[in-house]
């Protein structure tokens, strides 16, 4: 008998017309015969090829470590600017690259439904493994659970990130000071929209494409720049808005925005006009804010402007004192409103 | 008017009534109410007081990382000896743990059904709680998604750990070798079948109760033993066959176990042999393989008989050459059959 494997044991799967069954989820065969030909073909790397219980990486060196994670849950799973695979990639990146951190290293965990399509898997698979190259923060470790149909919905991912950071170089939302200016690095409410015309059909004619994107890139043009930065954060569910909020809440800071100063889209305004949406609260997943001295706003504004992913970057308030942590806004027409917390929601499963 | 901050513009969680709304996944102030009358209230330490999108740790020093992940889709969600609070700490602690790391960190993701109660959710972040506070492993950062009625199952954790490992004191189940013997720290299959007892009332007279726990501490009394150690993994999915099976192919051996030495409880196998189940596929919470040099065995079973966590631990086999990688046993009855891979699904959601 010649030596066999146990890869031989199995015709190859049937990534065209397969489906997720529960034996995948079982640990058993069917489960690493899925790692193997689908996660581990597509995601590939050195720690992932080490086969064991977790991921073994070398050691940091003598900067802190930052830990992120989130659960990603966003339907439809694919839409304009990309899907869920490359948005669980951005997003945590994102989480880690706002407190200071060079992001390292992803954890991808994977609770699949009974019956999802091995086509749209491996589709999703290959642009998280798309994004995470191009990110250059390789997905070192991973899990998969499979839940009855109708206990799930098709598939949710979970990425965890670690990063580090170089010692008092990290940030938090806690560090916004009265006379700073606040930054945005793009326009706001894209990818909201995108989901929301991807699950209607509303007939915009000019499409709206998601601004999914990790933004360490950009963040360390800010840096190189040598702007001071006090706070940096992605302005995701709950929008620019709920984000303010957070961050004044932390600092015990007040806010005043300037809403002509605000990047939005034409067909993203008119999109919100028309859902009765206000911008301010609608997520993206490609943007930052960033808090800094006032006197090195404009330097740092300029250095956001020559990265791709900064282009409309703007200055759009100020930090002022608030014993209640207000943030509001100077409108189009003079007025002054507040720009409260989201409360509700505004645009379910965005993420 | 009076300071106000956020907190004072809501009533309290209704957690003895209340339940998951769309809104508790919404990124604004019904997460933040969430997160802070729930979450943090019962998890809280200084890195989740941080407040920012992640957690910022303190340099683990020279040592190497090690990372893991495991979403957790156990069914039903409480069953006797834990619940998937107690669970998710326990599963990534212990991915963490056979590594040879010491388990620093936890990350936690919750998906949360629409409509799941807040009683359970609050006693489910209590036994997170408790298993964290027992293993001296902080929960540091965590997110929180809110799906539909019907897109979910009441409530999804993964859990992410990270550990660290003095140089050269990481274990890979590549390092098995020829000769070796190998242990097992406690009695097989009492996690899968207090599951499956407690979705169905089989009318079982003996209580059968999750092994569920976290196994860093007695993988550090084994490791203070002095016995060397060439892999340690917790046969959890598939059981202790298919982990067996996993660590025979990386390291390229065939194994041969006596089935007179299985540590497996009279009621487990009365329940196993009830059911048509095999106690070698049956999934464990709370018990390890380790793999050792013959030489160390008796040494190293006398450690793990001390620890309160492996009282029944016993040496059930050895590894020899074999260049299929086959798992064979050697029956009650003299006759000898094969330990193959688990096939299909077992017991599907067991974690």
């Amino acid at each position: 008998m010649p030596p066999e494997t146990r890869k031989t044991y199995l015709r190859p799967l049937d990534i065209r017309q397969g489906r997720i069954d529960m034996a995948h989820g079982a640990g058993g065969r069917a489960t690493a015969q899925l790692i193997d030909e689908l996660f581990a073909r597509h995601l590939g790397n050195e720690w992932l090829a080490q086969g064991d219980d977790g991921a073994l990486l070398p050691a940091p060196g003598s900067g802190q470590l930052v830990m992120s994670c989130d659960s990603h849950v966003v339907s439809p799973l694919f839409f304009p600017g990309g899907d869920i695979g490359c948005l669980a990639v951005h997003g945590t990146i994102n989480d880690v690259a706002v407190m200071g951190a060079t992001p390292l290293w992803l954890s991808a965990a994977f609770i699949l439904e009974e019956g999802f399509g091995l086509a749209e898997l491996a589709r999703i698979v290959q642009s998280m493994a798309q994004a995470a190259r191009d990110a250059g923060v390789p997905i070192v470790t991973g899990d998969t659970k499979v839940v009855e149909r109708g206990k799930g919905d098709g598939v949710f991912i979970t990425t965890t990130g670690i990063g580090v950071v170089a010692p008092g170089q990290a940030l938090s939302g806690c560090q916004a000071q009265v006379g700073d200016a606040i930054l945005v690095s793009g326009t706001l409410g894209d990818h909201g929209m995108a989901i929301l015309a991807a699950r209607e059909d509303f007939g915009f004619t000019a499409p709206i494409v998601s601004d999914t994107a990790a933004l360490h890139g950009l963040i360390a043009a800010m840096r190189a720049s040598g702007a001071q930065l006090h706070v940096l954060r992605d302005p995701t569910r709950g929008g620019l808005a709920t984000t303010l909020n957070e961050i004044a809440r932390q600092s015990g800071v007040g806010m005043l925005l300037q809403e002509t100063a605000l990047p939005i889209k034409p067909a993203v305004a008119a999109a919100c006009e028309f859902l009765g949406l206000d911008p301010l609260y609608v997520a993206n997943e490609g943007k930052l804010v960033a808090i800094c001295p006032c006197a090195d706003a404009q330097h740092l504004l300029a250095a956001m402007q020559s990265h791709p992913l900064g282009r409309d970057a703007a200055i759009i308030g100020t930090v002022h004192e608030d014993a209640r942590h207000f943030v509001q806004m100077t409108t189009c027409l003079g007025g002054r409103r507040m720009v409260d917390w989201l409360s509700g929601e505004q645009l379910p499963r965005i993420c």
